[in-house]
């Protein structure tokens, strides 16, 4: 607080400075970088793009992230941008959850992703710069089979509200079971993540297939077990697009990496 | 709660403060919590959490933009950053473009929607508040028959890219060709938009339908007609979802309004 109130005077003091140098009580009155035009947006222009290109889909199969944008993508995972991009979209998650009404037959179903839609592999990512480093298979699978990636706060609030108002919530994730079944269903325990429906994974039937494939494969099958799937929520494109989507989908923010 | 009323009572005195320098509370001269470096980003936080919620398709049928984004709205449109986003957009189309043989049977087709993605409302809109005021059909369609709209210059020079490599690029609008059919043909005309294939208006025949539906049937049309949609350019997601979208969408920024 005492920082918050020291900022707040810095700018009283940068304000009083302002009009007394240029006088005029202009409605653009901050000294902000982002009123710089040339720079928009806080100096950070093409970062700002390239994660809207990424978040919007208009970014395809793309490998690593651009390395002029690294301390971009950290300040962005851990300065709280990120928390505050999650709240909006739970926020809109839930809004439309409290629109359904939930039948008796038990077929109510939400499908959520794993990795960096529940639990998070921020701490995985900072020691690949964010995503500057292309994709380490083995690296991500040793991290992945300690089973401590942290519970997403939100997400996992979420999760609970889903189960608790009677949504049969399915996981559906890439990873294999035969090495990390167990590691994912502890991960999933110790994260405070229960009551979910079913935790599928990709099995040695859907080997080399792509996500989109092999996640509508799955959502078919769930269909024509007669589940209707409200909601489908994931950070990655390829859990959002395919056959039967979902009738809403949410995209989680992810700028890291990119699974096709 | 000790540490609300805290900051309550420091935006107290800086409105007081406020008042006494400038007298006038409409301007835009607070010191918001928003411009403290710890929200991240350059202080304008939920405004980049609404515009990725928006861009992701997170959000659903909203109907203005919210009031406290309407000076970064302005400053996104006109400050720089929609040309930088447009840009980087622009740049991922041409590069896919540029990786497809376009065979000498002319089906070779791009699908691009017209309002905000070839020719901008913008300055419509900033009668409009950026979008925070609600849609006034009256007042648009008024708008959209004087035929003024300016071309948005990189998607121009997309369009022109497109029709010179080849491609039948057919533009596709919810635009009501009664009204709006001789200002839409002399719009794109004076505009700079030469040798597309066809311009496909909404007849009276889908009247009512929603745009996701309406869209769907005419691209179902064209590929029993042969075509082949290799790309898919517009400004709302419901350009872009459906069936027969395309082998790749392009989804244009636009945070000023929403269509179902």
């Amino acid at each position: 607080m005492a920082h918050r109130v020291q900022e707040l005077l810095v700018q009283v003091v940068l304000a009083i400075f302002h009009k007394a140098t240029f006088g005029k009580p202009s409605c653009q009155f901050q000294l902000r970088a982002s009123d710089v035009p040339a720079e928009a947006e806080g100096g950070n222009g093409f970062w700002l793009s390239w994660r809207l290109a990424v978040e919007a889909n208009n970014m395809s199969a793309w490998r690593t992230v651009p390395p002029q944008c690294q301390r971009h993508v950290e300040s962005y995972m851990t300065g709280g941008q990120y928390e505050q991009d999650l709240k909006l979209i739970v926020d809109q998650v839930t809004a439309y959850a409290n629109g359904i009404t939930v039948s008796n037959d038990g077929m109510d179903a939400w499908i959520l992703d794993i990795d960096d839609t529940i639990i998070s592999n921020m701490l995985y990512y900072k020691g690949k710069r964010y995503g500057c480093d292309p994709f380490d298979a083995a690296g991500f699978k040793a991290w992945a089979a300690r089973g401590e990636c942290p519970a997403i706060p939100a997400v996992l609030g979420l999760f609970k509200k889903l189960v608790d108002d009677g949504f049969k919530v399915i996981l559906l994730t890439g990873r294999d079971p035969e090495t990390l079944g167990p590691a994912t269903f502890n991960n999933l325990r110790n994260q405070g993540f229960h009551g979910y429906e079913r935790l599928i994974m990709k099995t040695q039937a859907y080997k080399g297939q792509r996500a989109i494939t092999y996640k509508s494969d799955i959502r078919r099958q769930l269909v024509e077990e007669g589940y209707r799937i409200w909601g489908n929520v994931g950070d990655q494109w390829s859990d959002l697009q395919g056959q039967f989507v979902g009738k809403r989908t949410f995209k989680i923010p992810n700028p890291m990496y990119f699974v096709r």
